[in-house]
């Protein structure tokens, strides 16, 4: 006997699995217990291109999605189209016809995860979606089966690839954001509009996942504050590391007594913490808990043996499931009624970079504004920048959320300042 | 209804799992389907010092083994004691009582994995030890859940927390193996008698389980080769420095044509390699793979709370086993028949420290050795050495163990050179 899979789409992930599924054919099919087919492959067109991709293997092209709902043999789908629709209804349909589904579709089940878990839940089926979160880290299924026993803190993750190599040229190779863009879009990593990418909107989506299999809580995306890259300048960069900062795009989950907050921001990262060493296209996810202490997952967030890796992960799951009689079980076990952090509640180290009149007194005034807020320095830089200006450069202690809005609101109110950047830092 | 478990010992990690399962109570017994509970703990003596340790907990202490082997509401036993004998024995008692035994007993399963593992199977109980491995790390459980799609071509891992302490302050300080050990000893990383770390026999112990768990393949402890780092001088250590390494006592499991090679050796590691920045205490499982690529695992390879962590969350699986009827599944099913590699297969770069007269003709006549074994050269330095000697270090292009033996032969049968080290080089 063997499982059948019916695939949605057939992009460069999608066209991945064959290749795995044939390679490792022995190491796959005792790990599910049966073998694994692909039986049916939903494409818009059926044309000749796709038929030399797909030369080889024993699977039929279709073109109307119902040709794989109403087909009783195919016990699991795979949705690798992407965007919202027509997968959501596609996914609905599946799991509404009794069939598994396994999707790598992160924006979706960002949106509207909790009601296709739940659908999934109702018919007694599985709807696993490890892919979804940095591509080839088995991170979701680590959180769920591994740190079962441990209670997460916070979670940092450098999310996107696309960030983040634009991020390491602009580190590493002093490249301002403009070039670094046009060379991400050049190799095929950014798209024409990158906004997804390069304004943290695609890191906020996986943070709206990892914090239901972190903290147990379901967070909605608009909640995720997200701030992007295309803000931070060639000075900021150069900042950063004369004070022994390297500046990534960090997507950030944390439970605060009032509750969890999750945001995703360009984040000062001390050059000893693993996480700042994470370069290129790689992906890691940084785990601080009250077992472990920290740990960090690390791998490729996108392409497609790894993506397809993960895919196929949750097939092999499903399958052993379905073999052991299990298979209704949630992908994420770990629910607990959602709170959403109160701003008092969430604190960061900041950095400020601020520009003001090369005058008597600037400093002072400067210093007054952060001690009404009560906020204190850890390190200053004052420089000398262009004409008359001089250029501030603060580091401050712990601040919260309510009293950065605060201190931003002052300073924006006194003419003579100029608030150039704020970012945030993460302690050593 | 809960299920009881029975403690073997009430060291370090022990007296960890009550902390663990009270704090994160209601996480642990929604993944566990129940409330886990620790009935009894076998301990030499039951003093007043454990008593301590114990207050305000409902367990017993006994002294006795059979108490808990014979208590039929124990179902799960923990073996936590360490050493060969007598934790062997007991874990051989549950396992015939038909009790599932959870261990962070390393030693013994590499030494004795085979017949205990047999064993829980022929009594259809469970027999897992994340622990045992990289402490806090939970690699085991990804390699056997989440890569049961990939096909793993080599696994490359800081193993061993007490010398990547010491390789840190030999490489980032410039301190001397003895310097290093000192301090570790010190700060109670080291032990008095300090082999088992320093000469790479506990790395090796874990690159048995991994070869397991990563190629299904059981090696015998003593296939394992390993080199400690006690030979490390701080001029190896300047060296790499200059030549783009960073050092680091490296074990490895690898798959070549004819079977698998696993070995600890000092490894000169580019310093752009995840593994590279991996430092103090820390340990990190790097794993290359034909599907994930490149993916890292980092974290604590030892402590309380780590390992604790590590315990419970197996615990709970079994506990959530037992409640879903499928208890006596292996922890590991990837199993194929063990091939080991042939030497001509095994292949790495090498770096090769010499001391010869500064005489005339002598780089010729160290040429002609390693061209009469078709090594080439990657990068070769002379420097100035003491007196009238001069060294010559170089780093090689591939070559296989069989031609590492001959050279090695060849330059010691040279009375003029003085062969002082050879590590491993891993290649960009």
């Amino acid at each position: 006997m063997s499982i059948k899979i019916g695939l949605l789409g057939f992009g460069t992930v999608a066209s991945g699995m064959p290749f795995l599924l044939k390679e490792n054919k022995d190491k796959i099919t005792a790990a599910s217990g049966t073998k694994l087919e692909i039986a049916k492959v939903l494409v818009k067109d059926d044309d000749e291109k796709k038929r030399l991709l797909a030369a080889g293997n024993d699977f039929n092209f279709v073109t109307n999605v119902d040709d794989i709902l109403s087909d009783d043999n195919i016990a699991i789908v795979v949705e690798l189209m992407g965007r919202i629709e027509p997968a959501k209804t596609f996914i609905t349909k599946a799991l509404e016809a009794g069939k598994h589904v396994v999707s790598a579709n992160k924006d979706l089940i960002a949106m509207h995860g909790k009601e296709l878990i739940r659908l999934a839940q109702d018919k007694g089926v599985a709807f696993y979606y490890e892919a979804a979160v940095a591509g080839g880290i088995p991170i979701l299924r680590t959180l769920a089966n591994s740190l079962t026993s441990d209670k997460v803190t916070r979670i940092l993750g450098v999310l996107n690839g696309t960030s983040n190599f634009m991020m390491t040229k602009m580190v590493d190779e002093g490249w301002t954001y403009e070039a670094a863009l046009k060379k991400a879009q050049e190799l095929g990593y950014a798209e024409s509009d990158p906004t997804n990418d390069v304004e943290g909107i695609d890191a906020a989506y996986k943070a709206v996942i990892l914090s239901q299999f972190g903290f147990g809580m379901t967070i909605d995306f608009d909640q995720v504050v997200h701030q992007g890259i295309s803000s931070i300048t060639p000075d900021d960069v150069a900042m950063a590391q004369q004070l022994g900062y390297v500046i990534k795009l960090v997507g950030s989950v944390e439970e605060t007594p009032s509750g969890i907050f999750a945001e995703v921001s360009p984040t000062f990262l001390p050059k000893s913490h693993p996480l700042a060493s994470v370069n290129d296209v790689m992906n890691a996810v940084f785990v601080e808990s009250i077992g472990i202490g920290e740990s960090m997952y690390y791998g490729p967030g996108a392409g497609q043996k790894p993506t397809a890796t993960s895919v196929v992960a949750d097939v092999i799951r499903i399958a052993r499931r379905i073999k052991d009689g299990n298979v209704g079980k949630r992908f994420n076990e770990f629910i607990r009624e959602t709170k959403i952090a109160h701003p008092d509640d969430v604190k960061s180290h900041y950095y400020f970079a601020i520009n003001t009149a090369d005058e008597k007194g600037k400093m002072l005034c400067l210093a007054e504004i952060f001690n009404s807020e009560d906020i204190s320095f850890e390190q200053v830089l004052q420089q000398k920048a262009n004409g008359e200006q001089a250029r501030v450069v603060i580091i401050t202690h712990s601040v919260s959320k309510s009293q950065l809005v605060n201190v931003t609101e002052k300073l924006q109110a006194v003419a003579d300042f100029k608030l150039l950047n704020t970012f945030k830092v993460l302690g050593e």
